[in-house]
């Protein structure tokens, strides 16, 4: 199975899909053994990782070039955080192209304006343009090669304060205009909102949630109310953060590393992690093929 | 003051430098912020955040990359683990001009063969001829616009089993060929060997240690005995995969992110972090003085 | 000299300054050879090169790769064709942060949109709002750390239909703005249009063109109107073109290379254009060195 | 047709493949567009292009990202010129996956040692031991994943004076460690020598030449001869640099690009290699089928 057919079943069957937020390789692989079915490469957590803002100020190719390291790492399908679609309609069948070549299962893009601002930030959140982004993603759904290469459309009329009818208004167009999955965003600390959006859509594109602010929620509740998948957008990151400060500042006030040992992995974990193992018994066992057909 | 005249300072200073691993512009920001005077671009890191081994399965051009980010995410300096220096004379005489414009302080090269493997596993960890590597500091040293660049001679006589005798006898051909410091490595438990060095090497090139295994050393015993700096080479990448992991698992454990949620940053620190207020008080700002000039 | 006020200089100084387009360092480094003041790091060369239209396909960070390349390859200064900005206000401080500290030596933003579309093409050519534009100069100059890195605002109202007295506007609040040059663009075939708005500019800024359409005017006729700079975008570019097209099409049609020998490069020259010879001295030379000091 | 089919097909016909040398997606589709059957993603182009010498001074992922960039923007395949395979077993293993999964048909690799030298430069030509490149065939074959991905394996030990006795030796040991074709160099201003190999090796791998200094052979010579495919390797870039600097120079004398017009190709060309139209037409497209639909 393809990734884009693995994460195209994982939208379309009925239990919903746990996704998580990854920033690199290594956070991926971690993301793939706890049991998550698919990620999220996430532009808020590969945008801080950088050290820049989340504000497409990360450009097309950094995102991509980020994106497609996860693809190589790992077995489950990878779903891009592709922001507005980094331009106009040319700029989303470059990228449709780009993404689909990397080996990315599939792209979501937002309907706000080029650049974007974070959706938990106060700011410009101003929505696009219905017609320019029903554009989009018809241009999308055309650009790709593979039929089952996902196209998600992030509505974000409840982030932009555009409220419900808004909302739904859109859901509708983007369903008509070919998008396989929506997401519909949320900054509230309590579902209603998004349970209202549920209740009153009646498209048959996947729902996708990322319940970062209403955070009580679990996925069976979400599975239950009819829900295809949640993203967990960029907890691991945010974990990290907490622990190197910890272990950093415990080095600085102690002058050696000998109390941080209980909270860091041992090295033959992250040697683990990075393939060593693997790489240096490939290394042999190739050696000895040279060894066997030499010796002939 | 320049980036390479405050780590040539610091390696000069007759207190100990304490150095830092770090792999991204993010845990180079908490580095900073933790107190650390300079940041260790890490191999290790850099290739286990990118999910290869530390073997030079990673090409220059991505290590460079990944160190300029770094330096340009922090004001503190950063010197660059680059391996054996990517090839031959050559590549090294490439390497400085490369890493030097990029705004990075300094590079530090091992005395081991092209392709590398790193320092702790199992392995081929044959030294460099003698010739080839005084060559490729005294190349270096030639190929720095910036008289204060510093290049490092990481010396792994120690590691490869060659012993003291072979360790020092690199050291004093390093020290002549010009070599700004000397990394004197171990992977011993206890730092006996890298006192012993210290101990007999006589010359007068800054000395610089790693106590990955050696971990119960303090920096203020290393400053006692005369070493100029320690690097904590890859401790907060190992913090945070031990906390990616537990937040992981939990996730997938409880189906909600509301217990981790006291083990994770909250948004607002990721935002400072990545810089996000800075850049809309700025923005403002310029749009602000554009109000006034058109007001006129 | 620093490149950044050799380029002030010559927009400065009383003769008019030669720019050519570049698109790679290869390129470049002929341009300079030919007595070339300075390099145009060109957007439609580098976007043609990488075989995708001129219109913000290719995104910041290839341009800004490209741009750095070849301002590593020649010692003359290099201005950067950096389209609208590559986005809002937060994208140019970003942009101007990058490029400075890859030795570019100023860039070139116009007051069109993001995306931007090449100004030969038919399609959208909109002005972006003047407050938008002023924000962006204003933005730019306070980014820079070296106050002689140079900003060009380029004015794109002759092209968009918007008029001589909106460009002489725009020029006053550019000018006022802090940009340190104006390009003045046009596509007519005659320059008519730039005479009359030479004539009626007068604030203090440096003029340059681009005679791409209205290529009989010459060098001395420039300068002797008052313009600082001449900018030929794309020759050479366009040059190779029909030679590659013209060789390729010979050794298809012959099945043999002997027919074009006359009309390439000798090898040695292209190993001269690398730098091939420089880098072999160079190696032999550390080699001998590190024999000297090993046999004393 | 996939491009590994369609490369293999190529190597495998009884006609003689005509492959050409490209260092750009530009220069690519130049290549296409004149019936050439398939590109040689050159490490002497590629390396000229940047300003570096032809010696492993590009890194894999700079010379990865070029060839790429060459197969998204060609329909033909694409050989990708990968020196000595850029470190060990392991760097030859990392490449392969990086290659196939961008798009590229085929890979061939060098048995000299890392860092390789351009050929055709008096220097450092020491061949491989055999067992080493014996087994980076044997790990090539076995870690692409699509088993028409090509692997080529090139011997240079008429480059390195080793003689015909010790190619041939190679040629079998190749050719049995899975090798899918074997490139014979020779520097020889009459191709007798390549003749004789042909003539002495009784493998069934097909035969690929470059002759860059016999050049008096044609293809259908070669074709008659046995051999499978000829690579021009160089010659469309040697060409794009005489007339550059044709055109830099005389514009440099007239002041003006006036006289330069009949030798350069018209910005129409310019936007048709870059797919200006094409994606006007598409973007034209898109809009009406979103008007379309939100006009029901």
């Amino acid at each position: 199975m393809t990734v884009t057919s693995a994460l195209r079943h994982l939208l379309n069957s009925s239990s919903v899909a746990r996704i998580v937020g990854a920033h690199s390789p290594l956070s991926a692989r971690l993301a793939a053994e706890a049991g998550f079915e698919a990620i999220w490469a996430s532009g808020l957590e590969i945008s801080a990782l950088a050290g820049v803002p989340d504000a497409n100020i990360l450009s097309m190719s950094q995102s991509l070039q980020a994106a497609a390291d996860i693809a190589n790492a790992v077995d489950v399908p990878v779903l891009a955080d592709c922001d507005s679609g980094f331009g106009s309609v040319n700029n989303v069948i470059d990228m449709v192209h780009r993404y689909e070549k990397a080996g990315i299962a599939g792209v979501c893009i937002e309907d706000k304006q080029y650049p974007k601002l974070n959706s938990f930030v106060e700011g410009n959140q101003d929505l696009a343009p219905l017609h320019d982004f029903v554009a989009k993603i018809i241009a999308a759904t055309h650009a790709r090669q593979d039929p089952d290469f996902i196209i998600v459309a992030r509505i974000e009329a409840l982030i932009s304060g555009a409220g419900l009818d808004e909302a739904l208004r859109r859901a509708d167009a983007y369903t008509e205009a070919g998008a396989d999955a929506l997401l519909i965003h949320s900054k509230k600390s309590s579902p209603d909102e998004i349970y209202a959006f549920r209740d009153r859509y009646s498209g048959k594109a996947p729902l996708i949630v990322v319940p970062t602010t209403y955070n009580t929620v679990t996925a069976a509740e979400l599975e239950e109310r009819g829900f295809s998948a949640v993203i967990y957008a960029n907890h691991a990151m945010r974990g990290s953060i907490v622990a190197m400060q910890r272990v950093l500042e415990q080095i600085i006030d102690d002058g050696t590393t000998r109390n941080v040992e209980d909270q860091i992995a041992p090295l033959s974990r992250v040697f683990e992690l990075q393939g060593m193992g693997e790489m240096l018994s490939k290394q042999a066992h190739f050696e000895k093929l040279a060894d066997a057909q030499l010796a002939q």
